[in-house]
This record gives C-alpha cells, sequence and structure tokens, in this order.
C-alpha cells in the first residue's frame, strides 16, 4: 500500500517554507541530559511563527492552492493551534479565511484568529458538528477545506520539524513525537526514516486520551470519547484515514504520559530551559523526562510542538504543582 | 579622574569568557516591534550559565586570582544570582568558595550554592552583617571576597553582555538595562559608549528601589532603606563606590518602572516570547514596552538579565494579574 506522504514530499514542502517559517533553534540542556543518560535535542516549534508547528503544515497547504483555489478561499475548523495557523498562512498568500470554532472558545483565541484577519463563524459545540458545518461552508462558497491533521499537504509540512532537526544534529537513536490526530508524527516518521532507518520514532500520547495508541497496538483505527486532559492539542478521537497507515508502518511505539507528568516537564521546561511550552507540547519531553522509557547513551530528538496557553492558567498549572 | 573600568578590561573579560560562558541569543519579536514602534534587540542572558550575566563577572573575577588566590579559595555573600556565579565559577577553576547567605533564603537556591560545590555558610539577617561575616571569613582564612557588584573584575565581565550584544546587531540608538547595584549597567555603558558615544544608555530601577536614580539626579551617593519589590535581584541599597562614577560619566538617563509594570513584562515575556525571565530581568525590557519612554523609529537594545525564580512563585505571579 502507498503511503499518503514521500519524503520527496517533505522536501517540497521544506522548499516552500524556506524563508517564511522560523527555522526554529534546537537546544540542549545539561540538567535533561543528567537526569535521562541519554543526549536531548530539542526542537523549539514552541518558537515556530503563531507559537506552534501547524504554521508548517498549514501555509505547505496553502502554497498550492490552485489560482482559483486562492480566490475562493480556505475554510478549517479547530479551537487551536490550527485555526491561527491557517489565518496566518492565509494573510500571508492573500487567501480569504473562514475558521469554523466552537463559541466558547476562549477570547483571546478567537481575537488572535481575528487578528491574523480571518472571518470565524462560531458555532455550538453541544449540538452541532464543526465539520459538517466546514463542509457545508466549503460547498456553499467554493473553498477548500483544509482539515487540522489527515489531509497529505499538512503531514508534509509538519514533518519539516523532523528534516531541519536531522540536519542540525545528524544521526538520532530515538524521535520522540507528540500525537494528536497523527499528522505531526506521520510526516516525522517518513523524514526520519528515510534517512535513518535505525531510529526508533516513538508517539506519545496523553494518557486519556490514547485513540492512536489502542488503534497501533490493534491494528485498526479505534474511535474513543473527547478525552479529559490538559493536553488540549491532543484531545483527538480517533487517528486519521492518511495518518493512520503510515503510523502502522513506520512509528516504532506509541507511548503514554498522564497529566501530572505534562505540568511536572512544564515546569522543567521552565526552571531548567526558561521555555513556556503548553501541556501538549511537553509530552515528547515527558516521555524522556518522567523515564517513561530507558534513553541511557541514546541520541534523542524530542520535538516541542508548542507554546500557546493562556498565560494566567499557565501560572495556575505551575504555582498548584 | 579615571574610571574604574575601561574598554580594554571588557575585551580582556570577553576573551576569558570565550568557551565558557554561553553567548546568548539576541532575540526579536515582531508583536514587541508593533507595540513600541521600535526595533528592539533583546540579549538574553536568561539563557546565560546558571540562568544570568552575573556569571560574566564571577568568572571573570575569579580567572584573574593569583595561584596563592586559587588555593586560598573565594568567599562571596549573596542570596541570589551572584551566589550561584561565584559558586559555578570556582567550580569550573578549582577554587575553594564559601558563601555567606542568610538562613532564610529559599531551600532552592542553597542546595543550588551547594549543588556546585560551595560551602554554604548561613547567617541571621535581622542580627548579622553579611558583609562583615564575609571580610571576617577573607581575614582569617586568607580568601578573597569578589562582591556582587562593586569591583572591576565584576563590573568588566558584566560589560561583555553590551559587547556581544552590539557585535551581533551593530549601531543602536538606545541600550537599556536593569541596575541593582550598577555592576551590569557600568560594565554595558563602557562597552557601548567607546564604539557608539551617540547611543543613550538608559537604567532602569524599580521604583521602590531608586538609589541609583536619586544618586545620579543628586550626583552624590545616596542610601535608602531596603526596598520592597518583586525585582529582588535589585533590592540593593545603593551604588557603590566603584560603579557610581561609571553611572555618572557614561549614563544618559536612569527611569523607574512598577511591579506591577514587571508582572505586565514578565506576562509578555511568556505570552508572546516564551520566555521565562525573572522580575529583575524584566526592568530593561519594561521601561520599552510599558512605554516609559518613546523609543519610536528607534534601535534599542535591551538586556534581560536572568531568568532565576521559584517556579510556584512565578506561576503565582502570572496567574494573578
Amino acid at each position: 500500500m502507498t503511503l499518503a506522504i514521500q519524503t520527496d514530499d517533505i522536501r517540497a514542502a521544506a522548499a516552500r517554507l524556506a524563508g517564511i517559517a522560523h527555522r526554529t533553534p534546537v537546544v540542549t540542556s545539561t540538567s535533561a541530559d543528567a537526569l535521562t543518560g541519554a543526549k536531548l535535542f530539542f526542537k523549539c516549534e514552541n518558537l515556530q511563527r503563531m507559537g506552534a508547528f501547524k504554521f508548517r503544515g498549514a501555509y505547505n497547504s496553502l502554497a498550492q492552492f490552485s489560482a482559483d483555489q486562492r480566490r475562493a478561499g480556505v475554510v478549517s475548523f479547530s479551537s487551536g493551534n490550527h485555526a491561527q495557523a491557517i489565518a496566518l498562512s492565509a494573510r500571508l498568500l492573500g487567501v480569504p479565511a473562514t475558521i469554523v470554532m466552537p463559541s466558547d472558545a476562549p477570547q483571546m483565541k478567537i481575537d488572535a484568529t481575528r487578528g491574523y484577519g480571518a472571518e470565524v463563524k462560531l458555532f455550538d459545540r453541544y449540538t452541532e458538528d464543526r465539520e459538517a458545518i466546514g463542509r457545508k461552508l466549503a460547498d456553499e462558497r467554493g473553498m477548500t477545506l483544509i482539515p487540522p491533521f489527515d489531509h497529505p499537504h499538512v503531514m508534509a509540512g509538519q514533518g519539516t520539524a523532523a528534516l531541519e532537526l536531522l540536519e542540525d544534529v545528524g544521526a538520532l537513536d530515538v524521535m520522540l513525537v507528540c500525537v494528536g490526530g497523527g499528522g505531526l508524527i506521520s510526516g516525522c516518521a517518513v523524514a526520519t526514516k528515510h534517512s535513518l532507518p535505525q531510529c526508533a520514532v516513538i508517539g506519545v500520547e496523553p494518557e486519556a486520551g490514547n485513540d492512536v495508541q489502542l488503534s497501533f497496538r490493534s491494528g485498526a483505527i479505534v474511535h474513543i470519547d473527547v478525552p479529559k486532559t490538559i493536553a488540549d492539542g491532543a484531545q483527538t478521537q480517533q487517528p486519521g484515514r492518511f495518518t493512520f497507515p503510515v503510523i502502522q508502518a513506520l512509528v516504532d511505539d506509541v507511548l503514554t504520559v498522564d497529566d501530572a507528568q505534562l505540568v511536572s516537564t512544564m515546569r522543567f521546561f521552565a526552571e531548567r530551559m526558561k521555555m513556556v511550552v503548553e501541556p501538549t507540547g511537553c509530552l515528547a519531553a515527558a516521555a524522556a523526562l518522567q523515564r517513561v522509557l530507558d534513553l541511557r547513551g541514546k541520541r534523542v530528538g524530542v520535538i516541542v510542538s508548542g507554546g500557546n496557553i493562556d498565560i494566567t492558567r499557565y501560572g495556575a498549572l505551575l504555582s498548584a504543582a
């Protein structure tokens, strides 16, 4: 079976993103290395434009629109980083954007999305289906729908994070990647396994939202209820039809961490590395720093996926621990 | 009158620190520029070794010890970043270190100082005089006392922060520097005015602890009570006998910001730049971001002096705002 994306798709995405996405820094920490016995390389997508890796996939998708698609515009549904990623990419490319967001989304996120020039269409998340609203808008207005993860262009864009990391630090034994719907890990797995077939690509999910772990281990897509976790970027209910086959083919394992481990990791980032990382962005690092797996003696890539969190909420999480 | 340090002292310090101190990154922020109408360059000393610029001055001092001084060791008094800076520098240079700290200092700081291998001598800050204890120890044991700011080698080391910033970004119109006892700003002023006499060097103090502003404006050292401010690195009571003449000769003005402005700035760093900055480290940036002075159209250097703060306390400050 042919996977939805190949290495060339990621290389092409990297060319589209050159000079537009930030080439985010890779940082190291002697404290983190001492704690794990490994050599950890943190790829800081919290320092990406709009604060998360999502910009990569969104821009890579919109940059491939035809002239007609650009005129008609893009529609997307998201309460999180994907919304802002689409809105910013659309502004940069001069494409009209409509984002379908729940009416109870944080005002800050609604404002930020509007601030990028997108039209925000609110819906009631308890009585309406965001995907149906998005598809209806797309049909009515001839707009192109770009979903948050299950799209080859999105997946290829996200894979450029791992590509850059490997270009910067060379061979790795393990690549740790957070998992929501699988857009990031599928892109990163393709980028990694192409040049380093021996490198273990390991996904990390919130314990309460282990839809991908269940799917991966059973060999078929498993659907779960909306998970309760502070990792709001990983509250997906199932992997995608494009992402799951890539995960099955190329990912070595999917592990989980709980919310307390995420908070500890968030504190570690703040205290020792002076970095703000959102809970979802702590998933991959938590597997290393909380010693969910033994990494002694290994060279390990850790994708830090984002840094967008309401600062009052962030402060409360840090001070409650 | 000859100032305590010259440009050559800072260049010599830079040579001593090369490959040992981090050459910290200079970061920019489109949000910060939009807010101020200026082009701001943040020199990130919160990412320095042990989390603050203090490492520069401490290492520069200890690296100039004679063989006898190295054998006998160093003594210092500090409850803050200088203690850890001396302890780390001493470990790197194989010099025994004794740090005099108040018995009610945060356990984390005491542990960190001991963790670097220093002997910690506790004293009662309400009944004992730390400086007298330090001098007595120095006399009894033949150790060399390195004070937190009022020492030419310390001042020269701190100046390397501005030197690097100017090397990285070129000419600036304004250099904003936080002020405690004046070690950082005196070094930075010498480094800046030598190559850029037209660049305004502006100090920023906490409003409640404006000993240097009062001294600067009156032309003589003014002593104040221990100030109540969250900027614990700037709770000095007067400028030093070495630092003050440099400030008088080379600094253009000293401004103040209040604690609420520091918290707003700390939130800005967390939210928009994903960086943890301690309250004292926010002083210089607060003068820009809270528009205490008009910087429109200017290229401005901002020294972000440190990132060491108890994370529970940090979270409480962020979530209370």
